[in-house]
């Protein structure tokens, strides 16, 4: 392209600091170094992540940034070294790399590549090798949240077929853990969100059940073992609560029942008794559903294409980079599962 | 027997209250009901459990009490319906219940039997079946701490061979931890004491390396991730504190670190930040090593025999059932490994 090894110039939504809006502002972006390469920005889902690092975490050294990490747009240039890519590739940037070299990468049990770790943060330096020819703004989501909670069900949990589920928050990960379930073959999907308003989109994605914890007096954990005749086989917290990941393990059956933390946050301990891990429980977490990045999310956008995953059902706004604030505003008081904003045309 | 029938009177140690020692009396003991048997007591090992129960917990209503649940004897009678044991019969009373028939018991994945719960406490009241040819002064030992500290490692974390393990708390339990991590085919197993006194016996169950966390200014989980190039494989907690629990698990690797909780306690939450299990680590716990009671100890019973599993080692000091104060003190302030009482003639 005209503009490749130069220096351009783009629109961006700055975060200039915490708690403030977003600034449109045109910023300079300079040509990819080595084994990087430069993306136009086609769309991009509004993450909660987002949110948590706009309002909710500590690192008030990350600033100024700008946001949008679950993006998908097309190689405009790269830099040396780069062999994999080509302009015009249409691409999702990842931020858990997989250099398939670590002895992480090695392994089959996890996807936390040591080379992301490295850097002390997560790498949004590699990047899907698939030639998509699906819409950007759909599978922008498999690029963070869609993956993260369906992943959590089928390859953290390892969620059984027959058993019984209860995902924990809504939102979009907390749906996409509802869709793992399903499509791990759970007979039973338990939604417990406090907002009923999110019930039949969680039943568009498998959910078998719903409560309500502002419904009862007694804890949902107690009322999740009345349910179940003494516990789920899994859960997952798909809030980033503390309380709700204790209310999670505690929900589930002694003896076998996994708790899966998948919701961010780290302001504060989880915390619970002993006894509900010596009882047989087991607690795990996963980043990015446990999926090895670059493997598997060309896989995932076969699924979608496939109709094994939903992506669609996700996406109840449409909005232009511009409008950024709005959507924000619109995911801080529960008003939608996911905003794509259109970043530019494709 | 002559006794088959009639209340008998026996010498007991008993716990009237807590923090207080326990009083040598004559107690009268009833005959056993329906599917009871009445066992003479001939040995038992002291365990940190009954230390616990005594000067710890806060179950005040469990007293009057006879303590000692590490025990071996000799069947005396039996009630009503019960058809696996007959008087002379060695058994290893359990306190983990395996009545063969729940869905607890039913399932490969746990041994916490349901009946035993049905109770809300742990049932005495099974027993295992087989005719005992060993010494009941040792194999008393696998009625509690060394299955639950062997069992963690092997059934609970399954340890994996050729990897890095670390142990807290060098105690009966930590060292039969120890034991099963090197059973399991573990190449370094750093055993983690405050007493370096222990560290030899250590040695004896397979330990390679050692670590007084007195001896560092920086965290142990720090010490451990320096020492191995990122953190253990698997981790064991067998102290029953919830600090060291939140050091084991901190101490594991990323990816897939396992962190067990074995040491008992109820006292507290245990608590970490969500990251660490984000990052891939996995927080279990099991309860008896997770051994499923009836079918395990007379296998640990054969493999005692077969010198697969060492007892004799953690005996360090032999009394008599007179001595129980004693024994308890010298527990108290880390003397012993295990004491074994002898309460009758066998």
């Amino acid at each position: 392209m005209a503009t490749a090894g130069k220096v351009i110039k783009c629109q961006a939504a700055v975060a200039w600091e915490q708690n403030k809006p977003l600034v449109m502002e045109e910023i300079e972006v300079a040509p990819p170094q080595a084994n990087e390469i430069r993306i136009k920005v086609v769309a991009t889902g509004v993450c909660h992540s987002d949110l948590y690092h706009l309002f909710e975490g500590k690192q008030k050294a990350g600033f100024p940034c700008v946001l949008g990490h679950e993006g998908a747009g097309i190689v405009e240039s790269v830099g040396s070294g780069v062999t994999n890519f080509k302009p015009g590739d249409k691409v999702i940037p990842l931020f858990v790399s997989q250099c398939g070299q670590c002895r992480f990468c090695k392994s089959p049990k996890t996807n936390q590549c040591e080379k992301g770790w490295a850097s002390e943060r997560f790498t949004a330096m590699s990047s899907s090798d698939t030639r998509l020819t699906s819409p950007l703004n759909k599978v922008c989501l498999l690029g963070c949240g869609v993956a993260t909670g369906y992943g959590a069900a089928i390859n953290t949990a390892k969620v059984e077929p027959g058993s019984t589920c209860a995902v924990f928050g809504l939102g979009a990960v907390g749906l996409a853990a509802v869709m793992g379930c399903k499509n791990a073959g759970a007979k039973r999907i338990i939604a417990v969100d406090i907002n009923p308003a999110k019930y039949e989109k969680a039943k568009v994605f498998g959910a078998t059940e719903f409560v309500n914890p502002k419904d009862h007096d007694k804890p949902i954990s107690q009322v999740l073992h009345e349910m179940t005749d003494g516990g789920v086989d899994f859960s997952l917290e798909c809030v980033g609560n503390v309380a709700v990941m204790r209310s999670a393990l505690e929900s589930c059956v002694k003896g076998w029942g996994v708790s899966v933390l998948v919701g961010w946050t780290d302001l504060d301990d989880f915390s619970a008794r002993p006894i509900q891990l010596i009882s047989g429980r087991t607690w795990k977490g996963s980043l990015f559903g446990g999926f090895k990045s670059k493997d598997s999310v060309p896989q995932l956008v076969n699924d979608y294409l496939q109709k094994k995953v939903k992506l669609d059902e996700f996406i109840t706004h449409n909005m232009t980079l511009a409008q950024v604030n709005s959507a924000i505003d619109l995911m801080k008081t529960g008003g939608c599962i996911r905003t794509i904003l259109s970043v530019s045309p494709e």
